[in-house]
């Protein structure tokens, strides 16, 4: 995805001056969001995008954030704004909504405001969430058929549980979406071709889960700091182990390790959906750039 | 719903010196259209809305239309804009989404436009489509628990099948999609404890379909004109062949008769989920014109 994106780059650079522009928004220091504004950054620079980060204290007031986003929205240079979730709870009840609502939905790259999520219902979307919409790229990629497959999604967000359901139904899948109050979730799981998680609960779902040859698709991303926990999902004497042993934590998906027995294909955590994720940002700011010059 | 409406109109009125009104948009002479929007504007009349009828010759051009839904978005005595679908073929291909686009989201009482369907994806909605919201409250109305059941909606339209199973998973019911495309439609569909059928073909959804004691929802209404086809659904004497007989036309839902034989509780097609909708139509404009008010 990113080599495709490098030509089509260089040709908006000639046809405009300038390089398609993402402006990052990072209000305080999650130690979370650090790294993932980090990797954002760097690969959008990787491809040749401009990237701006633009930092706010952790004390900064709700209109302080407004007034960035303002600025971005009334920015030449900016074709996507991405503001990284969460903000500090210290804005007060409801800023969060209220910074994502002012996003330009023409910059919104990362297609939360409702206008985006309304025209991805009605199969208009332009910019589509980026997580769903590079789970439909893994598949495709991959060679996994969709259509006329049942497609089981674990997990009801705004940004990937009902997005990626609707992404499957679009591609004509018969989609089952399921969530904590799913009666008999694995057995309702097992009937899934195609089984997507995002839970974010790690090693949630076990190989009962699962359709002996089925795809599975694991967006959890679950940092895990108990050793015993990992010994059990792992065994005793796993490769992971010893990273564990190095940094005192491991990132671990909603999906089991022994599930890889049963799948037929299985995303690896990390380096499965959380890269795709993030050419799909990219890709989502190049899009957004292309559609404002055409304008 | 109507009789709920009267009470709140009443203090609307007081406190605004006017009524709550609803402008419908009418454009060409659709015969079908016709009925609906005289079906809406009796409805509204009598609960006590004020309710224009805004018509167009099927002549009239998209600025002609765009005009009208503009002069209605300006317009301090209405609080709710509905434009009756289909709009006539003449006024050229994409017509329709921009007008529709152009109503104001606050005004948007049937719940079409992009923002007001993201915001129901995001579980914001205050303006949620008619016949989905509709169906929630007949399934509350009959006592019907959804939480924790399984659903199956047949049909993935952008106003009523992908809504609805939005809706149904907000109340936290395992949905599953099916579509044309889905394979062995018939056992998904037995899967369901509540089946909601909007796929627009008449008697569809045979006994084969239902679990014995499922709640079936008939949002179909079809117009027949084949009196041997009803013979073979209704049977050779059926009451409904008399009506037939006397109109040359029965509209039938997209569930088989032989369906309640089978379900525990079934939609009746005509009288069932088309009043709601409009009982919903009219709680939309009161809400909308409730929450002008408070701006």
């Amino acid at each position: 995805m990113r080599d495709e994106l490098r030509p089509r780059i260089e040709a908006f650079r000639l046809r405009t001056g300038r390089p398609p522009g993402l402006g990052v928004v990072l209000v305080g220091e999650h130690p979370a969001s650090e790294v993932y504004v980090r990797n954002k950054l760097r690969a959008a620079s990787e491809v040749g995008l401009r990237a701006d980060l633009e930092r706010l204290p952790a004390t900064a007031a709700l209109a302080d954030a407004l007034a960035l986003v303002e600025r971005l929205n009334g920015s030449p240079a900016h074709d996507g704004i991405l503001v990284q979730d969460p903000l500090p709870a210290g804005l007060g009840p409801g800023a969060s909504q209220q910074v994502f609502d002012l996003i330009d939905p023409a910059k919104d790259v990362d297609g939360f405001t409702p206008v985006n999520a309304g025209r991805l219902l009605q199969n208009r979307a332009t910019l589509p969430p980026c997580t769903p919409s590079g789970i439909i790229e893994l598949l495709d990629r991959s060679g996994i058929p969709v259509a006329g497959r049942r497609a089981v999604v674990i997990g009801r967000s705004d940004i990937v549980g009902k997005p990626v359901a609707l992404l499957l139904v679009q591609r004509d899948a018969t989609v089952t979406l399921c969530h904590s109050k799913t009666a008999n979730l694995p057995d309702v799981a097992r009937q899934a071709e195609i089984l997507v998680v995002a839970v974010g609960r790690p090693a949630f779902v076990t190989p009962d889960f699962v359709r002996p040859g089925a795809t599975v698709v694991d967006v959890g991303i679950n940092n895990v700091t108990d050793r015993a926990l990992l010994e059990r999902w792992f065994g005793d004497d796993h490769p992971r182990l010893r990273d564990f042993d190095r940094r005192g934590a491991l990132l671990v998906g909603d999906v089991h390790p022994d599930v890889v027995e049963v799948a037929g294909a299985l995303t690896p955590v990390p380096g499965g959906v959380g890269p795709l994720t993030i050419a799909s940002l990219l890709r989502n700011t190049v899009r957004a750039a292309e559609l404002r010059a055409d304008r």
